[in-house]
């Protein structure tokens, strides 16, 4: 089988898990749930809980704890798009071809959605106690929803969103700034998804700072080849504008660095986190290819 | 010592207990952890975290698991003012005399430090497990834990919002849907408050179902009353404008059952819980002195 066909089938797979997790849309308070549903159903390639079980699959993980934290780390991604298209952020009125959901509802309803949202996903890693078999299991629930809790919060994503705003408002942002940012906005729900996918696995200590390096690596190469993107792609191949970068006197890495550093460090931090997930006895092909398709994409 | 010397002292060891917990602002992400800490030091009466640990002695807690969700319930009840006092919300300037989060900071940081709050109550509250000295205390943290995001997420606070939300655009708001409002939103999180206190200290099945009954009728008899300040308060007694309900044509229980039926309620909704209070052997008079000044509070 293709690559393209088996990642349809496995981005599928990975919805039916995911999906089974959404909450009953009932009572007084069903509009804000309503919203929830439709942002989380708008789409998207649920690269997050893909990488999770992926990694958790290359590890040897069975399989019994991960589906909860693979619908949560989702609805954490969803959430964070839902707030950041609000006017008060980004302002966007469409999200993947769709409304954003204050369009599609209104600020209010974003708001609570985002907030339920992040709520749900607290509520959604709390069901894998249930599914915990002895005390090994609970710990490793425990220890899961730190990770979780920790790479979406102020020394993670809300961190790199916090800094991303700022930077908007400076004429100057340094080459730290810019990767404090591409670290925490981009690369921290990666590390989350895969170090949960490795820890559930039962990996040791030093196998999960190998996958670390690999998810960091992996999130900040994504985060560059999307600046590369901006310069190099097309209108027709990336599906939105071009040089919106250039447009805006966005710093990123490739006006720091020029397109040809920035094509290197990313053939770097792709092979280096590829050397990681190669270096396991059981290999997981389909994740090798899947992360070359997030780093070396067209689009 | 008269109730208001002990309230202060108690007020007091609560905040010594919860801002233990609050954030270090730092990197390129600490203004948002300025702006959460902010909105979180800018007062109140710390209500649901001393509801937690007076229920929990009253229940023959020993008080090792429950400071993290003390500060957790706190940093959630923040979290939903911050996103409340939004212009997309009720566009509140200010909050407790001092400028609301988004006036301080602006609208984008305040709808960061929100999420940052409520991100940052469930890192504070996974911190308890590492309290927990045996696996009862561990499976006693898992279900606080429960406890907690059920009761802020869609099926308590947050669908409440939406409610309340939701019937401040319509003309017609039903008894039905306005004790869903004041059940979900205002008395969830005193129930999640108390439930937490009994459950960590280690009461039986039907204990906890009695406090959680206590918790309910206090939210609901708190809420009916703040209808009844506005309507009969001063503005010097009240601290904040009052006849607001009335200018803004919102539906209340006092507009819907008259001044006379909804002091009764309040009555017997506060006698109701105070019995169960009152019932245990060894009695929290500071407790039952604190629910009888909310409900019968002149502001």
């Amino acid at each position: 089988m293709d690559f393209n066909t088996e990642l349809k089938n496995r981005i599928e797979r990975t919805e039916g898990i995911i999906t089974k997790y959404l909450p009953k849309e009932e009572g007084y308070g069903g509009r804000v749930t309503e919203a929830m549903n439709y942002s989380f159903m708008a789409g998207g390639k649920r690269i997050r809980p893909m990488l999770m079980i992926e990694t958790h699959i290359l590890c040897g993980g069975d399989g019994r704890l991960i589906a909860p934290f693979m619908a949560a780390i989702e609805m954490i991604h969803t959430y964070s798009l839902v707030h950041d298209d609000l006017p008060a952020m980004d302002g966007d009125e469409l999200r993947r071809g769709k409304p954003s959901a204050w369009k599609q509802y209104d600020e209010a309803m974003a708001v609570l959605a985002g907030d339920g949202l992040l709520n749900y996903a607290a509520e959604t890693a709390l069901m894998a106690f249930d599914l915990a078999e002895d005390e090994l299991d609970t710990t490793f629930v425990a220890e899961a929803m730190k990770l979780l809790f920790y790479h979406s919060g102020i020394n993670g994503m809300i961190g790199g969103q916090c800094a991303d705003v700022e930077a908007g408002k400076s004429p100057d942002v340094s080459p730290e700034q810019l990767i404090y940012i591409y670290k925490n906005k981009t690369a921290a729900l990666i590390r989350a998804s895969m170090d949960i996918g490795a820890l559930l696995g039962g990996v040791d200590d030093d196998t999960l700072i190998a996958i670390d390096r690999a998810a960091y690596n992996i999130g900040i190469a994504f985060q560059i080849q999307d600046d590369i993107l901006d310069v190099t792609s097309t209108e027709e191949e990336l599906g939105k504008p071009i040089g919106s970068d250039d447009k805006n006197n966005k710093t990123t890495y490739v006006t720091v660095n020029g397109l040809d550093a920035s094509a290197a460090e990313v053939e770097r931090l792709s092979n280096e986190a590829l050397d990681i997930l190669k270096g396991f006895e059981v290999r997981n092909e389909f994740l090798e290819e899947l992360v070359s398709s997030l780093i070396g994409r067209k689009a």
